[in-house]
């Protein structure tokens, strides 16, 4: 990867709105102040003043209340998926519901503990109520009952779809009805562009049994490794059994509790116009030299974009020709909940310049081009359409 | 626990010796030089930086080569007592081999992932390596292979001894022969007062199947929650492969590895010798209000002493009077692999001031003789005779 100029593969925040002045005056002031504290364990839940401000960031953007003391600081929203998997883990082979293309890191941990993943279709509403409503009952018919749901509703990784309230209201009912807990992913939170957005679960319906996933690696930065559950009695005990790490690293949960004293909006207001522009140039570069082979998502949050490739493109070919001009992304098959080599790659945008952006795109589009087997026009009409 | 006075009960570090202004200029610089890299993942083995200083740190220790790229940063020694354990895991109740009192921290780990302990019985050299055989052959006969044999072996906690070279060297050969790995947590390491210490068991033998975890929580801070597994191949995968956290925090780890970018021997030769009085200080109290009653160990690192009780007190009534008097320390039940009420209890004096140490020994002292339930002399002359 040595020679890959225009870096289009991981989801990293964006360098130039990294607040580093704020940052080292936060750092000076709570080694002097919290010196003390520092030579401390954190304890299971961590930094209060970390808890006190994301519980602000939860309850502003969804209106309702949102008790600190329910939220749990991880390391980064990666351990939350895995604290609350284990935590609801029963023998190993037990299913679980996944959406049918999902964050790798998550597919990877939930193979690892051995879940047997059954993968939910996707649309421009993300996860299907249908099918969902489907496999419950098929399983509930094998006496197979799921551990968890996991899905990430809003800004959907890979596809960036956000999923409407009334979807989210009937999985929420079906989950009820069948007595299987929901573990929402929203680590996209607040990286948002326009429009309005759908609540949350946990501001839909009170039910200890949904789990609620948060992080700053998007809105500030993944370095820090600061992320949260948010869990209700007894989900939260439940979960807080599990950890056994003596908890989430105080230092960092300091200063960035100190960096966001006065709530998370200044800096998201001066970070997200920077992505949004990044997103557009995106959409503006594929609108150019794509526009007439591919579709893609136009997602209104959150760093992705999620691009139908046509099925004459040999995969293999296009990652060879990409990879030897210097253009790097993230093939489809990375997110199918079983590895089948779908034909989608998936684009981020959120650390790269404007420049390289603009640079990047014509020599995917190039490569795609070059590695087709055939002529034909598109054969479909929508993202989702017979992938 | 809010009147209580004298807190010997946590294991911290100190709290004067914890450098503020030099962690308050490396975090100054590593902000401003590395923000980049801070809003990049840190990979699954971690900031380089500090892999590399804490690699020096062990081979000077040592004396043999340590790999920097065997190194895996965790969330503290924590994190790697739980993925090591992980990583081994086959069946819920396959047993393991512990010291009879260890770490509760890696005890409830244990317990919560379902393994069956076994617990070996320690004396001033640590775990008995005769009882190690016998539980291995014991086992085998059974036909049940332990996943693996735990022991904190340098300032065992609590018991404060080091375990010698001979019997290392027996430990080694006999998890060799029944084929069962080794992992010594080391958390206490550097955090030495006098005398020879014993190479720690990867530097005797270089099985890939010894795992090493070691921390900066006593020599430095447990707010960093930075800590290390060194493993060879192909444990190292293995240990790898059961990750799934995106990485430690790289932010912590940067400002720790500027930090000690000449190496841990500056700040550790500033910070042990305040500990040392702090250790001398408590052996002193206790010599003079307990010395007629009591037994303990003397240890030469490390930041506990372990207080053998006579018979006759009754230790619930013990906790209380202390409590009521402003004393806090473990009782030795915490300490007992199967939560056995042991005639014991742990005083940690890493981060009480030496006025806190002088004045609260002789308070616990009379708590003692307050509790006891009769008049007689010592009956043991050991510390872990008829305990």
């Amino acid at each position: 990867m040595s020679n890959i100029l225009y870096d289009f593969g991981s989801g990293r925040s964006d360098p130039s709105t990294f607040p580093v002045a704020a940052l080292q005056q936060a750092a000076t002031k709570v080694l002097a102040e919290q010196a003390t504290e520092m030579t401390q364990y954190p304890g299971n839940l961590g930094h209060p003043g970390l808890r006190k401000v994301m519980a602000e960031r939860e309850a502003n953007r969804e209106g309702v209340q949102v008790d600190p003391d329910h939220l749990i600081l991880t390391n980064g929203s990666m351990q939350g998926v895995t604290l609350s998997a284990e935590a609801l883990q029963g023998d190993r082979g037990d299913p679980i519901l996944v959406e049918e293309y999902s964050y790798p890191g998550t597919l990877g941990a939930y193979r690892s503990l051995g879940f047997d993943m059954v993968g939910i279709p996707l649309d421009e509403g993300g996860m299907s109520p249908d099918h969902v409503e489907a496999e419950l009952a098929r399983l509930h018919k094998q006496g197979r009952k799921p551990r968890f749901i996991y899905t990430i509703s809003t800004y959907q990784n890979p596809t960036g779809f956000v999923m409407p309230l009334e979807r989210r209201k009937r999985i929420i009912d079906l989950a009820k009805h069948y007595e299987v807990p929901i573990i929402e992913d929203n680590c996209y939170a607040d990286v948002h562009y326009e429009g309005p957005l759908a609540p949350s679960f946990y501001a839909i319906d009170d039910s200890p049994d949904i789990i609620y996933l948060c992080s700053l690696s998007k809105i500030l930065a993944p370095g820090l490794r600061l992320g949260y559950i948010y869990a209700k009695p007894p989900m939260l005990e439940k979960i807080l059994a599990r950890r056994h790490d003596a908890g989430s690293n105080y230092f960092a949960a300091a200063v960035t509790a100190e960096f966001y004293k006065d709530g998370i909006d200044e800096h998201a207001q001066f970070a997200n116009p920077v992505l949004k522009e990044k997103r557009d140039r995106t959409l503006q570069g594929l609108s150019e030299h794509l526009g007439d082979l591919c579709l893609w998502s136009e997602p209104v949050g959150g760093l992705f974009i999620w691009v139908r490739l046509p099925d004459d493109v040999d995969r293999k070919h296009l990652w060879n020709l990409s990879q030897q001009a210097g253009v790097a992304f993230l093939p489809g098959v990375s997110f199918h909940y079983q590895k089948r080599n779908v034909p989608y790659l998936r684009l981020a945008f959120g650390h790269l310049t404007l420049e390289q952006i603009s640079a990047g795109l014509p020599i995917l589009a190039d490569c795609v081009r070059r590695a087709r087997t055939s002529n034909e026009a598109r054969q479909f009409t929508s993202l989702f359409e017979n992938a």
